[in-house]
């Protein structure tokens, strides 16, 4: 038995979540924010029997990964001359940190 | 020394923290939602020495057991015709999954 | 690999997250509330490698260490006769309760 400690986006959590029950996988959603990968992040607790712990992966790794997305960025406060056309910026969204230990003992009650 | 994360119901938790407080054992509450068992659980971090572990697994059990239970569910809308008699329901309630790791170095400052 | 389970006082948290984030250490907060140390903590789960280890318990100690303050008491509620002085105490703040556990498997998606 593994226990997974991954630490996604807020975007990422529920799509997450729900494969993730959907394929039988237990998941924990534990509150939480900022730091390993800036502030609006959810920290998941998964626990998986070793053999599937791939299979986790590969599903973190599907609905986490780095990807190109757009935002326009808010308008900033503006001088009297000028006149603000906000432009789509390229950002990086997804990511996630996972690690993953190895459960001494584990008990369903 | 052990650190157990145990999932436990809402309506366990405080009894558990109490318990396990009363019985000398140091507790963290981390707020949780859904998963493992369900939307309305909480997961606790508990560090024991390992001498005491099945103390702390015997607490779980007796607290978090599952048992039956009775609700009345909420009445659902009606039409016009309908009067609506809410019949109690037997559900089962409690419940705990709970991860034991290892801990490969302790302090407290 | 390790992952660090680090419960401190709320009034130390902050400073704690942004000194390891200044020396590069990834750290996520995790809410929380009671039991190790009494109300108002909060958990800190903090990856990092093996030969880095000592580092993060230094700051944790830097930071969290025990140390003595002084409050002054909210005013109780007086009888006709009494006149309330309030008489500032001193009191132990800080503390840290910490747990490292073996990372198994890490990975940065
Ligand atoms: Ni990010
Ligand atoms: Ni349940
Ligand atoms: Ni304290």
């Amino acid at each position: 038995m593994k226990l997974i400690f991954a630490i996604v986006h807020d975007d990422d959590a529920i799509e997450l979540v729900n494969t993730l029950t959907d394929e039988g996988f237990g998941v924990t959603k534990l509150a939480t924010t900022g730091g390993f990968l800036k502030a609006g992040n959810t920290t998941l607790l998964i626990g998986v029997e070793k053999e599937k712990l791939d299979d986790v992966m590969n599903i973190i790794q599907d609905v986490c990964k780095t990807r190109k997305g757009v935002i326009s960025p808010p308008s900033p406060v503006l001088g009297a001359t000028g006149v603000y056309i906000p432009t789509p910026v390229e950002v990086t969204i997804g990511g996630a940190t996972v690690f993953v230990v190895d459960v001494d003992r584990f008990e369903k009650i």
